[in-house]
């Protein structure tokens, strides 16, 4: 109970840390040893498919977990909320769209309405759709995300809380991998962080072949890039300030920057990239990462992730302050 | 006497804030008020000019400042970093190329060296040159950076560093322009921060048209754009993973994307641009300026800015720090 916030609060969870919804990717077994761990997991419902979400929650046993969306895939099949909260998870998540026609449904249930925002202009959004956690994502996030740093767009974002909804609790996302992170995001005004790419190097992450795991591990942070290459091979339709970020290996490099050309071949390619996703080739997959795959070294559980991260930054803090001539 | 880090020891100076050597506008004014406020002001060399360069450090009197290059220019006129050197700088910092070629030089001279960098490549190069200083920049900083942000950048920096080269001083830039982006730099693990953006809002700064400033004040965070169309209008060859962040205005909305035809019509152009800067029309001019453009809403002395920055830093982390169990 070390690092209290309103995050902690409002969740009644341990530790301010929330395991980020990757699509497909952040599974049950995952969100369920994060929560265990005193944080909150939530499972990655990405673009929708009900079989995955129901296994996903079978998976996560009687752990308290939540759930993520991509919120334009969502509105084409909107009954996938519904399966979802028959699970009664304790929040949901909306990213990437207009949160406001499914927050009703998403308070009436009883969870917490998490929404993701990348810019200004979405956190009004979130605002008057009555999210009670706002997530503000910079793009040095893996996968999907906006322009906007986290350094700035947390504060930014803090101040035009405390004048429109003061009661809204403030989660950094993008770029938090260790308890640095999480000390970082909490001077700049957020409660709490959702982290992502940490936990692609979990020994409970899904599917997600070890060699890709061995590829984000050798990594520095210079080696991921913001792209649409992944999503014209996949002919998936994200809005277009929405870019994702991943490793720029052999694949990668082929297309960005050829992305009509990618689209054109887009069949044959797109054979080519699924197998190379399921064959565990590195060069040839999408690996989506952040720029915080510089700050990661092994696979550890995610007990262990989450534990080290609370208790480092909670040495920091301690640290710091008592080198203040006020705590002296 | 707060806030000690080994930046402050290094340089002898208070607060651990250093103001950015702003291309051609951050001049011996500023630098001057910076260091009389208890940082270290750094006057913006830039592309060079001898006459600008005698000017402004004149104009610093007898304070003690620094100086900054761009280095890739400065190798086209090495001879300017003599008449720098000739004014007994407390430092020279250098940015944007190679800084082998003139680390020797500056070190003998008494000056500190310091080395900005953009990447763990560029860190490598800087460690080799011997920086007993290294500021780590963010692509949100306000001007011309790379695409690593500084949540990432600064904690693996300092990583490398701890392995590398352990008495180098670490000093975060991009993004900070309140106590918060400070104390946030300080958990990272910097030991101080370079300020840029938020001494264009200075009372102190030099050529620069208030109306330019009234267009910063007023933008929020999401309103700028990392852009080559202030460099090809200038016919300025950076390169080409440098870009330069500045106000998405009508200039830049017309030629972002459209540097091929920028390029075809420089000379009609850049007339205009000239014209524009000096006639302080911000919908034309280029307005180099970061995300916390955001976090900016009142022209203020330099003094001020630097002081109610480490005043708030140190708050938040005294405030943080006692509500840890350990300080209760």
């Amino acid at each position: 109970m070390a690092l209290r916030t309103r995050l902690t609060q409002r969740l009644s969870i341990e530790h301010p840390i929330l395991s980020a919804p990757m699509a497909g990717v952040a599974g049950g077994r995952l969100a369920a040893a994060v929560t265990d761990a005193g944080g909150l997991g939530l499972i990655g419902g990405g673009y929708g498919d009900a079989g995955w979400l129901e296994r996903e929650f079978a998976e996560a046993g009687n752990a308290r977990v939540g759930c993520g969306f991509i919120t334009w895939s969502l509105a084409k099949q909107p009954h996938l909320l519904d399966v979802a909260l028959a699970h009664a998870p304790a929040a949901v998540m909306l990213s990437f769209g207009a949160p406001a026609p499914f927050a009703s449904a998403i308070r009436a249930s009883g969870a917490h309405l998490i929404c993701q925002v990348q810019t200004i202009a979405h956190t009004r959004e979130a605002v008057a759709a009555g999210a009670d956690i706002i997530v503000a994502q910079g793009g040095e996030a893996g996968g999907h995300g906006g322009a906007r740093s986290t350094l700035t767009l947390v504060p930014e974002v803090a101040d035009l809380l405390a004048e429109a909804a003061p009661d809204a609790v403030l989660v950094a996302a993008g770029g938090i991998a260790d308890g640095r992170g999480l000390a970082a995001a909490l001077m700049l005004g957020a409660e709490g962080v959702l982290i992502g790419s940490r936990f692609l190097l979990s020994k409970e992450i899904g599917s997600f072949h070890s060699a890709l795991q061995e590829a984000i591990r050798c990594a520095n942070g210079d080696a991921t890039v913001k792209t649409t290459v992944l999503d014209v091979v996949r002919k998936l339709n994200w809005p277009p300030e929405i870019t994702g970020r991943a490793l720029r290996n052999t694949f990668v490099e082929r297309w960005h920057g050829n992305e009509v050309a990618l689209a054109d071949a887009v069949e044959r390619e797109l054979e080519n990239y699924v197998r190379a996703r399921e064959a565990g080739d590195a060069a040839e997959a999408g690996i989506f990462v952040g720029e915080a795959a510089g700050l990661m070294h092994e696979v550890r559980s995610a007990a262990d992730i989450v534990q080290t991260i609370a208790a480092e930054a909670e040495q920091l803090l301690a640290a710091r302050g008592s080198r203040l001539p006020d705590a002296e």
